[in-house]
C-alpha cells in the first residue's frame, strides 16, 4: 500500500476538521463561554497537524482500490481522535475512550451517547457534539453514492443504473459535479428546517443543533428529554417530517428539481420505503391506543418514533421502552432497514432489502419453471448478478456482525434485550435501542472496551462493512479462503 | 392440479399411519391401560378412511412438482389431524387445537408441548407421542434427501454433487435404494441407543421413548424435568452423544460403513458442525462455570444443551434460561444453525451456513479483483449459481418468516425474548425457547390461534418453507412479482 498517499490525503482532511470547528469557536465566543480557550488552541494544532501531513512528498500520486478503503477507514478514525478533544479538553466529558465513542458516534450520525446530562455542558461544545452529525452527513453522501458504485461493493453498483441525476461512473469531473450537487441539496434541506424549527418557536441554536441531528441523521440533542422535551407538536411534526425526508436518496430531490416527477414516483426502493413507514405506523399506532387514549396522539408518537428509527436517526418523543411487544419488536425490525441508499441513514438500506425480496420471488417462480432464467428486476432494469451478489454478501455479513457482537456484548451480562439492541443500534447507526440503551438511557454503563468495540461496530456500518473488512483482512487469508 | 391422485396418494399414507398406532395399542394392552380402546377404535377408522381415499380411480399418475409439494404439505396436516385423535379421544388432552399442536410438534421433530403435567399420562398416549417423532424423522430424510434435489429447492441440490452415498437423481429406483439404506442406517442408530439407554439403567420404555426424541432429533420426553430427571451422568452423555449423531448427515454413516472414511473426514458441513458444538460447548463452560461450581460439571451441561439446540432436539438437563446472557445468546445463535442436510434436524442447516459464510469470502476477494468470476467452491466442487441462489433465498425466507411470526405472536404480549424464541424453536423444529416456553415452561399459555400459527410455522419449518409457499403461492401473483 501507498501509506504516504494515505497520510497526505489524510493531512488535507484534518485541515478540513480545523475549519469546521471554527463555528463551535464562534458559538463559544457568542454565549462567552469559557471554553472558547479550548477551541481557540485546538484548531491551529489540528490545521498544523494537516498542514505537516499534506506536505508529505509522494512519488506516485496513484490511488489503488486499498488506498482508497485505507483514506476512508483511517479518515474516519482520525476525524474521529481529533474531533473528541473538544469534549475531553474543556471536560465536558472526562474519560478519553467516553469522548471518543461520542465523536464516532457523531461523525458516523449514530447518535448514541455515554452522557448522563446534557443540558448543563457549554454550548460551544454541544454545537461541535450535533456539528459532527452534519459533517458525517455530507461525507457520508459522497461515500456512498459517488464512491461507493465505483468499488462496485456491497451493491453500490446498483446505481450506476439506478440514480436519476448524472451518471456517477465514467470520469472524475462527473463525480464532482454529482458530489456539488448532493451537497446543494443538503445544504437547501438544513436551511429550510432550521428555518422552520426557528418559524415554529425554537431559538436559532436549538433549531440548527435539531437540525444537524435530523438532516444526518444522526439524533443527538440538546434535551436529556430528545425532542420530547417540546411540547410543541408543531417541532416534532417538523422533525418527524423531516428525519423521514432525510431518508431518502437525495439524487431524487434533485430529480424533483429538475422537474422529473416520473422518476421519483416510479423510484422501487422509495415506495417501499414510505410503504414501510405507512404501515409501521399505522400498526403501531393500533397497538399503542390504549397507552395514550387516543388514535391521533397515538399515530403522533408512532409516526414520530417510526420515522426515527428507519431513517436511523434516534430521536424520541416518549419512551418507546414502555411500549407492548409488539410495537417494540417491530422497531427492532425498522432498525434492520434503515433508509434508502443514497442518503444520510445507515442500517441494511430499503434497496436491499427490496433486493432480498425479489430474491424469494425469483426461487419460487424456479419452482415451476426449473430451467428458466430469471432475473432480478427492479422496474424495468435486470440487476447484474454481481450486483444481487454484493447485497446479499452484504447482508450476510450485516447479520454476522450482529450475532458476532451481540455475543461479545452479552458478556457484560445485561439482559438479552439490551444486549441485541445496543449492537443493532450502533452497527446501524441509529442510537438508542431498548432495555438500559433505551430512549431515556445511554451508552455510559458499559465497559471500556465494550465502548471501543461499539464505536467500532459504527463505523463499520458507516463505512458500509467491506471497507473495513478489505483493510483488516491479510492477503493470503483471502485467497485461501 | 390432478388433485385425484393426491388424495389417492395420501390413502396410501393414512394406511401407514394406521400401522404406525399398532404399537401403542401393544404398550396400552402391556400396561394395562383402558386407552387401549382408543387406539383399538381409531386404528380401524383411520385404515378405512385411507382404504377409501386410496381406491379414487386417476386417469393420469402422473406426478408433478405441484402434486408433489401438494401431497407431501397436505400429507403432513392429514397425518397432524388423524394423528392428534389418540391424544383428543383418551381425554389426555382435552382440547383439540392443543392435540393438533402436540401432534404437529411430533410429527414435525420439533418437541414444542402444550402439556404441563406429562407424567400421570397414559403409557400407551405417551409412546403414540414420541413415536410421532421417530415415524416423522424417517420422513424427513427420505424428503430432503431423495425428494428436495430432485425439486432443486432451497440448495439441497448441493447433494447431487455432494453426497457419498449413491447419486440421487437420474431414476426413480435409485431413489428407493438410496431411501432404503438410510432407513437401515436410522433403524440401527435406533436400536443401538436403545441398547445402551437400557444398559445404562433405564427401563426399555423410556429407553424408546428417549431413543425417538433423540434420532427425530424430536425432544419429547416421558419426564416433566426432561433428560434433567435422570441422575445418571451416562444416560445423560449417551443422549447427549447421539443427539449430535442424529443432527450428522446420515449418508455419512452409510459410506462409514462402506468404508469411506476420507469422505467423511473430508465433509465440510461435517467439520463445521463439529466445530460449532466444541467452540460453543467451550465458550458455554468457561461463561457458566461460575454457576456449576467446576469445570466437569459445567461442561457436561454446556455439550448436553449445545448438542441438544444444534441438533434441534430440545431435551435439557438444566434450565438455561437461567444461564448468564452470553449463554442464552449463544444458543439463539445455535438455533439458526441447526444439524446437517440429510439429517433429521431442523432449522437453517450448517451447510447453508456454511455456504453464506463463502459468499463474504468471495466479496472481499472481489474487492481485489473486480473482473475475476470467482465460484464458491465446496471443497473441490464449484457450486452452481443456481444452488448458491437457491440457500440464500431460503435464508432470506427463513428470516422474513422468522420477523413476521415473531410480530404475530408479539401481540400475545408477552416478552420479545419468549415471542422471538417460540417463533425460532417452531420455526427451527427445536422446541424449548426463552422465558416462559423455556426448558421449565412450555406452550400452553398460548392462544388458540398462536397454537395454529406456530403450528404452520413447525410445519413451513420442517418441510423446508417453500414447499408449502409455493402451495399457497398463485402462480399470477408470482410472475407479476
Amino acid at each position: 500500500m501507498n501509506s504516504r498517499i494515505v497520510a497526505k490525503i489524510i493531512g488535507v482532511l484534518l485541515i478540513l476538521e480545523a475549519l469546521m470547528m471554527v463555528p463551535s469557536l464562534i458559538i463559544s465566543i457568542i454565549y462567552k463561554e469559557q471554553d472558547g480557550v479550548v477551541f481557540a488552541m485546538i484548531i491551529p494544532l489540528i490545521a498544523l497537524v494537516g498542514f505537516l501531513l499534506s506536505k508529505i512528498q509522494c512519488e506516485t500520486k496513484l490511488i489503488k482500490v486499498r488506498e482508497g478503503f485505507a483514506i476512508v477507514a483511517f479518515g474516519w478514525v482520525v476525524f474521529s481522535l481529533f474531533g473528541s478533544l473538544p469534549f475531553y479538553l474543556s471536560g465536558s466529558i472526562p474519560s478519553f475512550v467516553d469522548a471518543f465513542f461520542e465523536t464516532v458516534s457523531g461523525f458516523t450520525t449514530t447518535g448514541a451517547s455515554i452522557l448522563t446530562e446534557i443540558e448543563s455542558l457549554p454550548k460551544g461544545v454541544l454545537f461541535w457534539r450535533s456539528f459532527t452529525h452534519w459533517n458525517g452527513g455530507m461525507g457520508i453522501l459522497v461515500f456512498t453514492v459517488a464512491l461507493l458504485p465505483k468499488f462496485g461493493v456491497g451493491g453500490f453498483q446498483i446505481f450506476k443504473a439506478e440514480s436519476p441525476g448524472p451518471v456517477v461512473d465514467k470520469i472524475a469531473p462527473r463525480i464532482n459535479d454529482y458530489a456539488k450537487i448532493l451537497y446543494k441539496t443538503y445544504i437547501f434541506i438544513t436551511l429550510l428546517q432550521i428555518s422552520l424549527l426557528w418559524f415554529a418557536g425554537m431559538n436559532l441554536y436549538d433549531a440548527a443543533v435539531h437540525t444537524f441531528g435530523t438532516v444526518g441523521t444522526g439524533g443527538f440533542s440538546t434535551k436529556n428529554l430528545s425532542v420530547g422535551a417540546y411540547d410543541s407538536p408543531l417541532i416534532q411534526m417538523i422533525i418527524a417530517v423531516f428525519m423521514v425526508v432525510a431518508g431518502v436518496n437525495f439524487s431524487l430531490y434533485y430529480a424533483l428539481y429538475k422537474g422529473k416527477w416520473s422518476m421519483v414516483v416510479k423510484d422501487r426502493e422509495l415506495r417501499l420505503y414510505l410503504g414501510i413507514v405507512a404501515v409501521a405506523t399505522f400498526l403501531i399506532t393500533l397497538n399503542i391506543s390504549p397507552l395514550y387514549g387516543n388514535m391521533l396522539e397515538s399515530g403522533k408518537y408512532a409516526f414520530f418514533q417510526v420515522g426515527s428509527i428507519i431513517s436511523t436517526t434516534g430521536y424520541a418523543t416518549t419512551d418507546f421502552n414502555l411500549w407492548p411487544t409488539f410495537s417494540k419488536a417491530m422497531l427492532m425490525v425498522l432498525m434492520f432497514v434503515g433508509g434508502c441508499a443514497g442518503s444520510t441513514s445507515g442500517s441494511v438500506k430499503t434497496i436491499r432489502i427490496l433486493v432480498l425480496f425479489k430474491l424469494i420471488g425469483r426461487e419460487i417462480a424456479r419452482i415451476f419453471h426449473p430451467r428458466a432464467v430469471i432475473p432480478v428486476k427492479l422496474g424495468k432494469t435486470s440487476l447484474q448478478s454481481n450486483t444481487v451478489n454484493s447485497i446479499v454478501s452484504f447482508f450476510v455479513l450485516y447479520l454476522l456482525l450482529f450475532v458476532t457482537g451481540t455475543l461479545v456484548i452479552s458478556l457484560e451480562g445485561l439482559d438479552l434485550e439490551s444486549s441485541a439492541s445496543a449492537v443493532a443500534a450502533t452497527l446501524g447507526n441509529i442510537g438508542p435501542g431498548f432495555g438500559i440503551v433505551g430512549p431515556t438511557g445511554n451508552y455510559s454503563g458499559f465497559s471500556d472496551f465494550s465502548k471501543l468495540f461499539l464505536s467500532f461496530l459504527m463505523l463499520l456500518g458507516r463505512l458500509e462493512l467491506f471497507t473495513i473488512i478489505a483493510l483488516i483482512e491479510p492477503k493470503r487469508w483471502i485467497e485461501e479462503f
